[in-house]
Formats: structure tokens, sequence, C-alpha cells
């Protein structure tokens, strides 16, 4: 297994021991246990100027076995870090899905997913770590392509490396790619994409070639694991990251939680990509590149003012974005730019946004 | 590029050849030209015993240019036929909403793209070729996974071979796997499942080896590539398909598309997989495994109420599932089974539904 993972691993297994040694010593002691956990209540949700990400601030909270409105909580934290253990030592991995059921069969029950989901947050937010890593995965599958090297670490594939241009159609990005090592990249950029289509349109077009760019494709919000993928890809390779999405308030905001995070996730730090561009399609690429449009609806124009007043919008970039926007009233997709043929987007949009961009 | 492809192509370019040679001969005998194609309209939607799908009917209709109220729609589909030349001659693909946008700088508009897709539809019924033979694709993506060596006809990719089990996330069903040729095969079966996390379980339990299964994940109601390609699998390759949804009228609906299509789809005879069979979770199994359910809602049951007096529900095992459901009124996700560890799915269910099913 590779070293990384195989590190990290073993990190998060000395973690869950402590918890449940420190668990054993109170009760030896003759005292009812608590565990202590960062707040996640939107007052210690804070947005930090630095890391230019939502974070979580010093509260802590305890959960105290003592109190009968504890009881539930502590339990049922108890029961996932076993569970989390067993996924661990087992190397499996599990959707939160699962771990709402599994629960069952060891007496512990959660009344809907959303409370499962709540209790794995708080367990990211005790061990400082994203979900991912100790094998929790969502439903949701977004795709990648590009000309990476990875090496797999899952069960079955240890050592095995494929590059990631292999496929034309992409690959899964899922429990597996998540987990794996980048050995080589040939790479100097990744794109990111909203659209099916459009990423599609970039792999038939091979702009993994012609513009050495990995692509993802997020399909809508990025699930959290793509995020997580990007910021490895950023962090570790130094690659820049550009986004594009539609021309709309609900474009603009995927690539906004690529960049900023979302507050939701404020207690795990690495799933933002601070240095991520939103490259298109800007509501002046409207007017500059005359493209059908349609009218906002209310909800967009709503969706504008909320995000005119969010923390994450509060600077010239951003602002002037929101402003125009709702100037206009109107928004385009990504795929309008077929209106001057398939392939305008690559072979004219494209450069223009990366020399403006990169300079 | 590999003969059956190109052989579709050439097929294709030579009827659209006839088609313009056709309209140009009826201008040149001083006629207001005309095309005849087969309609789809419900009253000439049937669903046919013998092949156990929906298919048109002998009815055809006019689009005449000399009629005011046909000329639109006439010159929409001489203009998506121009598109579609184009298309097969350069090799491209294009998504229904590139279709959408496209025809804009010819001059030809379209209100939305429901009409655009309409226009398509009629073009795949005086074709009878399903759109993804010249290339138009929707925007929903899918996966699949397992020993199948499959070679690329798409551009840059011609001739490369490469075994779809290669990244253990899974690939995409896009376009370039759509066209590619099926060249060995070491599976056995084909199962279908409905969820993300279901598909990532039975990769992890290797599921591709222990059942010699190739695994295709939905991500809820197959999009046409999906089962067009699960049709090659069973018509191609002669492997029989197990379909594993979630127990209620909609994961059960899912199979019912795949294995007799539907009545949207009544012109296109090669995405139905008549022999294709549903597996489960059926009602039976919510009872014999007592697995973990929710209710159904008002439109769950008034779902059932409807198929249970569909055509394609007009048999014994069809009617004792909906009549089941609709007396336990309860219904169960296929991940309900992790309230017996991770793996009893794989383990304890999969190989008594196989068993049953295989005799």
């Amino acid at each position: 297994m590779a070293r990384k993972v195989e590190l990290k691993r073993r990190q998060i297994l000395a973690e869950i021991k402590s918890l449940g040694l420190n668990i054993c010593e109170q009760i030896d002691g003759g005292r009812f246990p608590l565990i202590e956990i960062p707040s996640r209540s939107s007052a210690n949700i804070v947005y930090d100027e630095t890391l230019r990400q939502y974070v979580l601030g010093p509260k802590r909270i305890k959960r105290y076995s003592k109190n009968i409105r504890h009881v539930k909580k502590f339990s049922q934290l108890v029961w996932l870090a076993y569970f989390i253990r067993q996924l661990m030592l087992s190397n499996k991995s599990s959707t939160l899905r699962d771990v709402y059921y599994s629960a069952e069969a060891y007496g512990i029950f959660f009344k809907s997913q959303q409370e499962s989901n709540e209790i794995i947050a708080d367990m990211e937010a005790l061990l400082d770590t994203a979900r991912e890593e100790f094998h929790i995965f969502p439903e949701e599958r977004s795709a990648i392509f590009g000309e990476l090297l990875v090496e797999y670490t899952c069960p079955g594939y240890e050592g095995r490396r494929v590059w990631l241009d292999s496929h034309p159609s992409g690959i899964m990005i899922g429990p597996s790619l998540v987990s794996a090592e980048f050995v080589e990249c040939k790479a100097e950029r990744v794109i990111v994409i909203e659209s099916g289509g459009m990423f599609d349109r970039f792999i038939e077009e091979q702009v993994h070639k012609r513009y050495k760019a990995i692509l993802i494709h997020t399909g809508g919000q990025a699930p959290r694991s793509t995020r997580w993928l990007i910021r490895r890809l950023n962090k570790e390779l130094g690659l820049p990251v550009y986004i594009f999405t539609d021309g709309d308030p609900w474009g603009m905001h995927i690539a906004m939680v690529i960049i900023s995070g979302s507050a939701h996730a404020a207690h795990i730090k690495d799933l933002a990509t601070p240095d991520a561009k939103w490259i298109g399609v800007w509501p002046d690429d409207i007017i500059k590149y005359k493209l059908p449009t349609d009218k906002m609806n209310d909800q967009d124009i709503k969706r504008l003012k909320e995000l005119e007043k969010d923390v994450r919008y509060q600077n010239k970039f951003w602002q002037s974005k929101v402003k125009l926007f709702l100037k206009l009233r109107k928004k385009a997709e990504q795929q309008a730019f077929s209106r001057y043929g398939l392939t305008y987007v690559v072979d004219n949009y494209l450069p223009d946004k990366l020399s403006e961009i990169e300079g």
C-alpha cells in the first residue's frame, strides 16, 4: 500500500484507540465518560481571511454520558468510532447511507440519515479528518480525465498504476480514486467543468493535450470527494485550477464552493482550493460573445441578492460579477457557445480566457 | 476504425444523402417537397407481444413544405439532417443541448430544447436509428466496470484496446464507450445496479470476479446510452442481464424500462432488453430478509396503481410484485441489507438470488 495512505490509516486508528482508551479510563476512575468535540454550530463558524475559507472557531461542546439528553448521541458516536475502526482494519469503504443502516444490527438507531450524517460530521471535527479518509463516501459521483498516472491502494488493486486518460469517456471519481497516489503528471493545469456535455466536448477536442489540462466533471455542485481531489491536484502537484460553469448564480456558486468551501463543511480544512479561479461563463462573456440567453427568474434574482451579501463574495471581482448579473438579468449556459459551432468554445473561448487569466 | 461502426456510419450517410436527393428531385420536378416519417403519436404506439416492447404502428405522417403549418418543422428536419451529416463526416459527437444551440447560427430557431428533441426523435424514426448512432447524446452519465476488453473507435483512440476493469471506480458510459467494439469478455453475466453506493460495494467485494459479472451503475433511471449498451451486452455477447434496484415502484420501473422500453422511445427498436430480469429488491425480499423499511407515501401508492394497469406489467410475475407492494405498503432500499453487515448483500443475498434465477 502506498506510503501516505498507510500513514493516514495508522494515524486514524491511533486516534480512535486513544478515544476509546480515554473513555475506558474515565469509567475505570468511577466517572461517567464524556467526549469533547469542536462545536459545529453556526455561532462557531467563522470565515478565515488568511485561509480564505470557512473554519470552526475555538468553541467546544461536551457529550456527557451522564446527561440523559446527551446519552443517545454519545453512544452513536462511540458506535461510529467502532464502525470506522472496522472499516479501516478491513480496508473497506462505506457510504453515508450504509452507516445509517449498519447501526441497526448493533441496537444503535438513527431516526434518519440526517441524524447519522450529523454524527459523522461530529467525528470529522473530532478527528480533524474528512470522512473520505476514514472511507465514508456520498452517493454522488463525478468524473476525471487527463494525463495523470495514479497508483491505486484499494484491495485488489494495490500498487497498480494506470493513466487517467486510458478511457476517453472518463473515470468515475469513487473511493478508489480518492485514495490513490499521484505518480506522474504531464498536465500543467486543471479545468473543472459543470456539465457532462461540455466535459465530453473538451475530451473530443483534445483539450487535455492541446492545453495540457486534467479535466474534471462536477455534474452540478461538486461532491466532496471531488473537491478533495481538486485540492490535492492543486496542493500536491501545484497545478492551477480553473472552473468553467454555466453563466448563472448557481454555476457561479459551484465555483465558489470549490474555492472557499461551504459553511456546512467548515470543520474540514482540506476541501477548499482558495487559489482556484472561476473563468466563466461570466456575465461579461454574455455581452462580449453575444451568447444566447434566458431571462433570469425570481429564484435566480433572489439567489444573486443572497450571494451579494455572502461573506465569500466580498471582494471586487465577485461583487462586480454579481452586480453585472443583476443588471443584465440574463443567464447563459456553457453550451450556448455551440451557437458558433461545436468547437468554438475550445478553439476560441478557452484560449482567450487562459491568456487573460494566466497573463 | 472498427468495422461495424464504420459500416453504420456509411449507412447513415447514405440515408441522409438519399433524403436530400429525394427533396431535390421533388423541387426539380416543380413540386413543393415533402418528407414522410413514421408517426410517433400515442395512437400509433403499440406494445408488440413478440418483441416484448413498445413499437410504432404503420401510420405515417407527411411534412409538407407547401403547408404553412408544416414548413417550420420541415426546415428544422432538413437542417438536422445537414447537422448530422457534418457530425458523421467529422466524427464528432454532440449533446441534445448542443443541437438546440447550434441551429441558431443557421437561422433555424427552436423555441426550446423540447422542440429540438422532438425533431431529433423524428429523425430517429425516419432513419430507424437511435440518435446515439448519429452521435447525439444526453447529458446524464452512468458507469460500467468489468472484465470486458473494448476497442475504441473515437478520434485519438482509434484501435486502442482497454479492459473495463482497469479503474476500480468504474468508467463513465459516454459517447466513446457507446461507439466502442467488444473484443473479449471474461464475464458470464451483467448486473445492473441502481445506486452508486451499491455499485462501489459490488466492486469492492469483487463481484466481477466472484460472480463473473460486468457491473453497470444506472444512477436512477438508466440513460438511453446505458440501455443501448446493456442491450448490446445481451444480444452481441449473449450475457444474461440482472437488474438490482431499490424495493419500491420507482426502482421496479427502472428495471421495467430497461426490459421493455418506454412509450417515449417506441420508435427505437434497439434500446430494450426483453430477456433482462429484475432480481430485487422484491417486496418478497422485504419479508424474507426482514429488511428495514419506510412506509410508502401517497405518490408511491399512486404510482403502483398506475403500474398495475400498465400494459408492460400484465403477466403473473409483475402483477404479483405490484400487488404484494400494495399489500405491504412498505419499501426498502438496496442498502438496507447493510443492517446485516456491509458484505451480506454480496455474500448471501446475491448468491441466493442468482441460484434462484439461474436455477
